[in-house]
């Protein structure tokens, strides 16, 4: 069965009865599996993570856009969040069974029909048309306050939608990633050094595992310091590797490791390799799952 | 999401034009994911798994079971394998967010859909009327060729259909069990005496874990010995827990774990525990994944 993942953030995170309609809408049809709906009310904004089969998804993700696009008003928004539309950012997941090519085809589905709905659309990673434009870091720079000057210049001609500064809706980042793994390792210390020296160690920035972006935080209520990590690609630095590696930094500073945690939505696949290192189950394929 | 599953055993492994007519039947309405058609010519007989929403797997077992019974004539029906209808035994599995409850239901509407039909039905496992007929082997000794005789009697008042014996149909049991594991460890030993020990030590009826049934079987082209096991209650007695037992029996007598197998349909519940001990992530899952 193919799985994709849809992640839309929206602008909008007080509005109970607001995020309710939107919720509903993507909800409608019946063939999309919520993940979570997670709303602050500091960053005013509401991601929803759900699953389905690609064309359930791209029609889901129509009426959710649709029914942010009505109900948010970026000329009144504010929020400690960075943001330029009222449909922020929609990144489309590959899970299961499902190409690159095929989650690149459902992007730009739905980056047609936002821009047919006369919202300027930029395409990024997987989707980029342009590499100055693959990382969202780089489009949204200056955020919704900057775009009506940004949109005056052939750099920023949006990829679907009205080379214009559109007030109400702003404009939307979407395309199609990589599955992130969030990962944290607990460690039994309060030397905060102690975690930056094994951040330092396993992160690709400094000479560790090309796809792990980390960094140390202390957790003062515990006396525990917590290595917190994004696994880019968990098919090239796998759970597992990471994991091994972080115990044997810590036991030879003398440290223990209390527990980890894998916060949020979790692509299955990413299993496969913890299987088999573990258990030595070298054939499971995660397809045998049900 | 809820996910049922089925594992409809017919009583035709030859004819692939009947085989083909019969998953055609199941698969009608696109809502069931088919994880495998398993055909033996010696025994004469298909097993189709499956999984989907309950009321889905409702319905697309009864086309299933309609056609089997249309196709099949168990008077002129041969095969190693024990049987005692068209449609022989079709457990429902509870796999996820389905209470065994839910299952039964689907188990005995299934039943009354295969009584209408005409074909007797004995409820069996969880679905047992009687303490008699918990176990297949019981309901099934003497076979299809035994039922004329059986049928007479009030012990074998089916729970669905005509009490008497349907020639062409014979009987089918069907009812909900607890998702197995097939575990397989593979042992760096051509002394098969050792792999006997080890199941002496991990099975329950000799002493070992509860939920364990194991063989030691000699791998004769690999030099190796294997245990060969279903673990019953993955809850209960979970896989990383025998593994281990399994690990530390073969090296306390100086044999190596060459590798592990998990065989055909993995309950995606059974990774938990397996994820938790290893990774130490003891708050992680199953319903995170995607």
């Amino acid at each position: 069965m193919k799985v994709l993942l849809a992640e839309v953030n929206v602008s909008e995170g007080r509005n109970a009865d607001s995020i309710e309609k939107m919720r509903s809408a993507l909800m409608r049809d019946g063939a999309i599996r919520l993940m979570e709906v997670n709303s602050d009310k500091d960053h005013n904004r509401t991601v929803f993570t759900y699953s389905g089969e690609p064309q359930a998804i791209l029609e889901g993700t129509k009426r959710l856009a649709k029914s942010a696009i009505d109900l948010i008003d970026m000329k009144v928004h504010s929020g400690a969040h960075p943001r330029m539309g009222a449909v922020d950012v929609v990144p489309f997941i590959p899970a299961r069974d499902v190409s690159n090519e095929e989650a690149l085809e459902i992007a730009r589905a739905f980056g047609k029909f936002l821009g047919e709905l006369g919202v300027p659309v930029f395409y990024y990673e997987e989707a980029a048309t342009r590499p100055e434009r693959k990382s969202l870091v780089d489009i949204r720079k200056g955020e919704y306050e900057a775009l009506a000057e940004k949109m005056k210049t052939e750099t920023w001609k949006p990829d679907e939608g009205p080379h214009a500064f559109v007030a109400k809706s702003g404009a939307t980042v979407t395309g199609v990633r990589f599955p992130l793994v969030a990962f944290n390792v607990n460690l039994a210390t309060d030397d905060l050094d102690v975690g930056k020296q094994i951040v330092k160690a396993v992160r690709g920035a400094t000479g560790g595992y090309q796809h792990v972006r980390a960094i140390a935080l202390a957790i003062p209520g515990k006396k525990m310091v917590q290595v917190s990590m994004n696994l880019t690609n968990y098919t090239k630095t796998p759970i597992h590797r990471v994991f091994e590696t972080i115990k044997s930094e810590a036991e030879s500073r003398g440290v223990r490791v209390v527990d980890t945690e894998l916060v949020g939505p979790i692509p299955v696949m990413a299993l496969e390799d913890v299987m088999k290192f573990y258990l030595r189950c070298y054939h499971v394929s995660m397809e045998q799952l049900y």
